[in-house]
């Protein structure tokens, strides 16, 4: 990594998948190196490498990892595919929230379709192909995200944000901090609120630490400040990333999104989401479908191996919650803005 | 401290004051010993003792230690009185949010009047009777706002509180916390959600302590987490402290309240605050005039030692906000509850 390049949030490298270990970021770059398919669930799990887009490209690669190993053994075509069913349904299982995932398993399982006449090293040659595609398209998809949502910015922007969609949420430029981004490669002056993002605080170690990187003026704050500084006039519009959106516009992030939402409309400010169409989940009819991850609550009663509550106190994790689309101003995707989202405006995207 | 008995906020003793170290809990149970005015004044900024009503107590008995010391001193009764007001200058600087350390001074002060033509001995042992009789006063003040407020839950209710305002931010017994005390003691089920309470915890750390030491069913939470309880129906009422409550009911308290408040409203939860009259500032006409401390920044950026966020972030650290009277479903206090409070209801309280 030189000085002054951005971190890269994963890579692949002669038959292994490399992770920057998430978990130990502001204070150590350190990458996991993944030659399992079974490694990089886990990893997924453990939340070395998250956001919904770097968890979709991730399992892509654990599946490439999958088929070389195959491969390898001199599986025929067959026992690889069935093998490779395996290992989706356990990548698939990583996390249950975030769409991405499942998506990339999809579009991998059907490059295997198309290949499976082949021989298994060829398979797994195309399957490389597929999720080096993968990682490709999604910095490129990113910014375009980033150049359809700097034109909803004014020219002079307090934004706030939550929890970390960067860079290092996706395989670079991120989605809601490619709007960032974009805004001040065009000029604007742009300054950022950064809610903290409790409980893994992946605001003030992540989204922080992009943005003192690119020297984007930014102040991080306590989750409990946002309403604070909306009541007096310090926020001009909220940009977060997604999870999962139903057909409908319904949106599932973090932790603390939807409070944000019902906020940010009680102020009469913007609330965005930022996201691209493969974090649409149009088989979800609606938000409350969406399964809600509940993570292990010494996430919450621990940090750096210290109490932070009585051992005793039962804590309560959900990861993320769901903002109704009504509460939604606009969705910004590469494939362009929809205000007011709702099922036409959604299914527009996937028809032009 | 018997076991079962529960920790004392404060206590006074042989002419000094103890205070329970409260940034240590709930790990370590610990008491400082402050011989002078000063010593307190250090407690209260450093936040060894906090909550309105602990500070009030504590900033009164911070004068009897100076005036006890001037007695020693042989300091006749003119030099006593310039040393009192020198000293409560500044305990009245160590915290500017909270009232009832105005408010307890100024009693101090009044007492300090009527026996300014005494010798100086006894005049220090007036002041010694009225911080006793402050104390005392505050916990049975506590008992009626418990009682009061009791009758407005249900026989079943799962409430909110944020912050700590229990009887560690009082004499004892709480505010907040007496209202669920007392609904309990009169056979109501009652579940607590506690937001933690970032930065300083105050919820994990001390009103989960509070609760797991009465066995009241108490499940710890993110401050984030709030919004996502409410939209599933799982928050029957809020009930939170007050710092300082202004003559038209404006309220402010630990940051994150009026947040609550807001999220309150969208879902149509009553939204409660239990405080003293002597944490209402007739004197204010509204909230905007009530001053805001900002505290250090890495009370955001640091915990046990270790960085949370990258080194060079600025962080912004307001310890409360402002709730506006519209949104305060009532106001509990030990003179009755005042439902939605504007300023003909709270002069009533001062009248009656």
């Amino acid at each position: 990594m030189n000085p002054g390049e951005p971190l890269k949030t994963l890579y692949w490298d002669k038959g292994r998948l490399y992770l920057l270990d998430q978990r130990l970021l502001p204070g150590e770059c350190s990458y996991l190196s993944c030659a399992t398919a079974g490694e990089v669930a886990a990893a997924v799990k453990q939340m070395v490498v998250r956001g919904a887009p770097a968890i979709g490209i991730s399992a892509a690669f654990g599946l490439v990892l999958a088929a070389r190993q195959a491969a390898e053994r001199g599986d025929g075509p067959g026992e690889l595919c069935e093998t490779l069913r395996r290992e989706a349904a356990l990548l698939l299982d990583a996390r249950p929230t975030a769409v991405n995932l499942a998506w990339a398993l999809e579009r991998m399982q059907g490059k295997l379709s198309e290949a499976a006449s082949l021989p298994s090293g060829l398979i797994a040659e195309s399957l490389e192909s597929e999720a080096l595609a993968i990682l490709e398209e999604d910095l490129a998809t990113n910014r375009r995200i980033g150049l359809h949502g700097a034109a909803l910015l004014p020219d002079a922007a307090n934004v706030l944000t939550h929890c970390n969609a960067g860079a290092l949420a996706t395989a670079g430029y991120g989605t809601a901090l490619a709007v960032i981004r974009a805004a001040v490669a065009e000029g604007k002056i742009v300054h950022v609120y950064v809610d903290e993002t409790r409980p893994l605080l992946q605001g003030a170690r992540l989204t922080a630490l992009e943005l003192v990187e690119e020297k984007i003026p930014a102040t991080l704050i306590t989750d409990n400040c946002a309403a604070f500084l909306m009541s007096r006039g310090r926020v001009d519009l909220v940009i977060t990333g997604a999870d999962r959106i139903a057909a409908n516009g319904d949106t599932a992030n973090k932790i603390g999104t939807y409070g944000l939402a019902v906020l940010a409309r009680h102020h009469r400010i913007p609330f965005y989401i930022a996201a691209p169409c493969s974090t649409i989940d149009r088989r979800l009819a609606a938000g409350e479908q969406i399964v809600i991850e509940e993570r292990d609550p010494t996430e919450i009663t621990r940090i750096h191996g210290q109490a932070l509550a009585p051992a005793t106190v039962t804590a309560y994790n959900p990861a993320f919650d769901v903002t109704p689309a009504e509460l939604i101003s606009a969705l910004i995707t590469e494939r362009g803005v929809v205000c007011r989202p709702g099922r036409a405006g959604i299914e527009k995207l996937f028809r032009d």
